[in-house]
């Protein structure tokens, strides 16, 4: 079996030349995997030039959905946008999912707008891959709603496990609540109340976890509310980046600790390899009725390339079916309840 | 003038082995400065042994408030613990300034309740310092507050900028509202309100700031509610300890990187120092009719003398007058609008 990916070719900040680059590196590399090229035919085509597959198709898009486009205006105005056209390749099934480095709103909306939601599901989450201690946690959501309701948090760990048990063949991986402190009292009433009914569905709930908890890897899935969960994800990202560059101030500070930095390269490396972002790219938008990922903006080959490879997992393992499943399981208990 | 500070000698995880040391470090290095060791007097007492120091009182208190102790409980029956003990000593005017390791919830709880709000302020809020690329930022609420209303944002806008006006003496300090996007539309209800009594408060308020701008230093003080502030300060707690656990496994992975690790010792320590949290320990509790700050549980002596050097400086300077003056100036206005 064949798993094709569709992707918003123009999308991120570096558009084709990012893109199509790592599409001819995932072909190359996964020998089941199609994929659909697609937006301004005469900006892809000539990157193919001498590279001719059978499993690269090109499909023309001719417009472009801006990085600070309004999502409302661009899910009205651009039909024929190449973010729009990926994901009505889902839609329609000639994709098993689609991959966009675009305008996060805009994809959100379009996503939502053509493919709808799951059965029993009512609002998409983003959900991403942080490291930790332990190897890595997926959290959500990160972003996609500011305000939640307790049964939004409760379908955000579910749809978590169901990723989690899919793509890396869990039974029942543990989750956890974000949460202001370990004791069940702690925390608002939303969270509490949230707590109480992850407790009640059956899910290997393992109570709260706290901002550090997240990276100690305290549990496979976390669940927040997207304005909590993006704060977090982006202080982390600024914490990271200005330690990186502290650590580089440091070692470059005069000829002595740059002769350092020389002999102790291959350590740094290493150490960097391991905190490397760019091997935990790509957030998948969950709840939707088809397979959406969205590649960080500003990435590079390698980085989107792993985005690819994240879609085209999900796919392969059914992570959708696993999702409406494990809802649906879900309903007559929170009925009676 | 001396600034006399109240040390609750008994909070913290290693209580008067790290209390009273820094109490003493601190006496030494502050010539203005006088301290009252509050606590069990047969456990300060043989740490004072040959140390006979005109500026050191002994206040005895019978009890203890446990670090997992319920506030309510705290409150109601411990009268006579070293934390409430140092409390009323800043009530009576006996200090200027009081300072405790113990248990968040109850300081806060007893402060609350023993103080008072000063005029025109409803809620205290924690305020903490974070290193920046920029030097450092204050932000605040770090986890006093899990529900907050807009005005309540706008308050901890106004106290934040008081206190670095005053310990920093910046005439108007930048503000900005941590949120998930930096364009005005983003954000939940309560966040895009605040932002606009912000706006008109003539403060010098800069708009959002997402995670990541913390770290750039995007703002001089930066406002949150309680729940976000807290997820995001553990959240960079944590992640900055994975780091540190992830470097030091590089340098120890073998015979040559432990060589390498020899090297760059000198290197590292100047970076380390430069990240180092407790030159920056100490959260102010703000919005009291008095100084109280709350040191890490885990503090050692040298980020204890911090938080001891804080409690001063904010005596010196007069934070709680600038508060009150600058909530006064706010009224009018606030009516109007």
């Amino acid at each position: 079996m064949t798993v094709t990916v569709a992707i918003d070719c123009m999308g991120g900040d570096h558009g084709p030349a990012v893109t199509v680059h790592a599409a001819l590196d995932f072909v190359r590399n996964q020998q089941d995997v199609c994929v659909i090229l697609v937006g301004v035919e005469e900006k892809i085509r000539p990157l193919l030039a001498n590279t001719y597959h059978s499993r690269i198709t090109v499909r023309h898009a001719s417009e472009i959905v801006a990085m600070d486009e309004s999502p409302a205006l661009a899910l009205r105005n651009k039909k024929d946008s190449s973010m729009r056209v990926a994901i009505n390749l889902v839609k329609n099934g000639e994709a098993d999912a689609c991959v966009s480095a675009g305008n996060t709103g805009a994809l959100m909306a379009i996503s939502r707008f053509v493919l709808k939601m799951l059965p029993g599901i009512d609002r998409p989450a983003i959900c991403a891959i942080l490291p930790t201690a332990k190897g890595h946690s997926h959290v959500l959501d990160l972003g996609a709603n500011v305000d939640c309701s307790p049964e939004h948090l409760l379908q955000f760990g579910i749809m978590g496990a169901s990723l989690v048990s899919a793509i890396e063949h869990k039974d029942r991986p543990s989750v956890g609540i974000l949460n202001i402190g370990a004791e069940d009292i702690k925390g608002n009433e939303v969270v509490k109340r949230a707590a109480e009914l992850l407790k009640e569905s059956g899910l290997n709930f393992i109570g709260n976890v706290e901002g550090d908890g997240i990276y100690k890897g305290e549990a496979e899935v976390v669940v927040c509310d997207g304005f909590v969960g993006n704060v977090a994800l982006k202080a982390s990202e600024g914490l990271a980046q200005m330690l990186a560059a502290f650590l580089r101030q440091e070692f470059k500070r005069n000829l002595l600790t740059k002769l350092v930095a020389l002999i102790a390269i291959p350590v740094l490396n290493n150490f960097k390899k391991r905190v490397d972002h760019r091997r935990y790219n790509g957030a998948t938008l969950l709840g939707l009725k088809g397979i959406v990922v969205k590649s960080h903006g500003s990435a590079d080959v390698f980085s989107f390339t792993n985005a690819l490879a994240r879609a085209a997992e999900e796919a392969r393992t059914g992570v959708l079916s696993r999702i409406t499943e494990r809802v649906a399981l879900q309903q007559p208990s929170q009925e009676i309840s």
